[in-house]
């Protein structure tokens, strides 16, 4: 387990469809916001810092499960959750709870890896083992 | 199982990240065009057309699971693959491949239901049962 | 002219394409988001409350001109400063300046109207004269 | 004046805001995507195939005016009309037409520049000539 930041988030007009929600794919942009808000409230460097130092270029998703279970509109202030639940030697896992009033709206739960540009290839991408320095910052 | 439809979708500068790759919450609204899509090659008609005929105002998610396997880039062409894997009584699982020239790019998995607003308090909406005449259109 | 709000952003990787600065849509989207802010810091409500009431349904754009100084990139936070500079019979004009630590990084310029649902085609929206309580609350 | 190219686009719910029509800053995201899809029609590469030859790595926004005519909603196909109307020592004007039908629904004009990043600054980018090379595939 890890620290858990909270992430708060005004609806806007703009993130809702004609069903007057928000339309999900927000949900994901706010998870993936969350995410390296997360990282940067442990004290790690955005990636555009790190890069130069150990190559990290982000943090890709490998796999994404949501769970959907109330709606929001505009006018609304929600948070996001967000803490490490598992480490594993090449990814980590990501759990995202989006609360309203302390009212659970939608829970996200994301596999991902470091990465950096392969030496080879610097057009493609590639896995590094979790950095510890990184870690421990975030324990 | 159901009729499957491919969306093309050209891969543009905005929808990449500082990494350079496809911001993946990009992958979430193609795969949401391509449930409309899916429903539209079947013939049922769009929402905004629906609701005034039988209050249907979309299908909202309400679980989606993605496993994202190879990154995109701009100047690529790629395609989701969209059917309905399962019908239930009152949703249903949809399945989208994206593939670039056959190649699994990413896979995912969304548990809809057909929603209409609440009666009782229009700012609220709630599942009904699949209509027999849309799922017969895709079927 | 009228009241000055002030809507804080946090730029996120999401926001930026691969040149690494944000891509301007996004800039829309936040002088968007910070025109409805404005009406509510004024004390208007939301437009899911005031439909009900008076049949606004939102603000849409006839114009908009935007210029860009300077690139921002993510880990930084900007600020939206609006106001209204100009109202007319039909429209009013606003002004949003994107300021990082009080430097002008964006200005842009738009001319909105209040809009109804047409009463004879409620497909089609059309433009109502500035409600007077609306511009009473702004000024 | 230049050649003038045809983007296509399929209007998508998810496109849509409360009010039913199409969020304005999606116009300015086709109107981008039909800037870069107007350069690889007239056989210019893709920014990241070109990074590693001349060191351009768009052509950033200076300015942009759009005017909003007719609000367009899901289930239409649109097309963007794209064409450089202007070339000058450091920038080009784009023009881009949205339309429908023939019908034109709204019109932006764009002042861009060709940048790279800055050979003594990374992570900062600077405005280079019009390559003439680009500007001849572009006439």
């Amino acid at each position: 387990m890890t620290k858990t930041t909270v992430l708060p988030i005004d609806v806007r007009f703009g993130h809702c469809d004609p069903a007057g929600i928000v339309f999900f794919p927000n949900l994901h942009r706010w998870m993936d916001a969350s995410s390296l808000h997360f990282f940067m409230q442990c004290g790690v460097p955005p990636w555009h810092q790190l890069t130069p130092v150990n190559g990290i270029i982000g943090t890709p998703l490998l796999e994404h499960h949501t769970r959907f279970m109330k709606p929001m509109t505009y006018g609304q202030r929600i948070e996001v959750h967000t803490s490490i639940v598992e480490w594993r030697d090449k990814v980590f896992i990501h759990q995202h709870q989006i609360r309203r009033d302390g009212d659970l709206l939608c829970e996200g739960t994301e596999t991902r890896a470091f990465c950096i540009r392969d030496p080879k290839d610097p057009t493609r991408i590639r896995a590094v083992p979790v950095p510890a320095d990184i870690r421990a910052l975030c324990e």
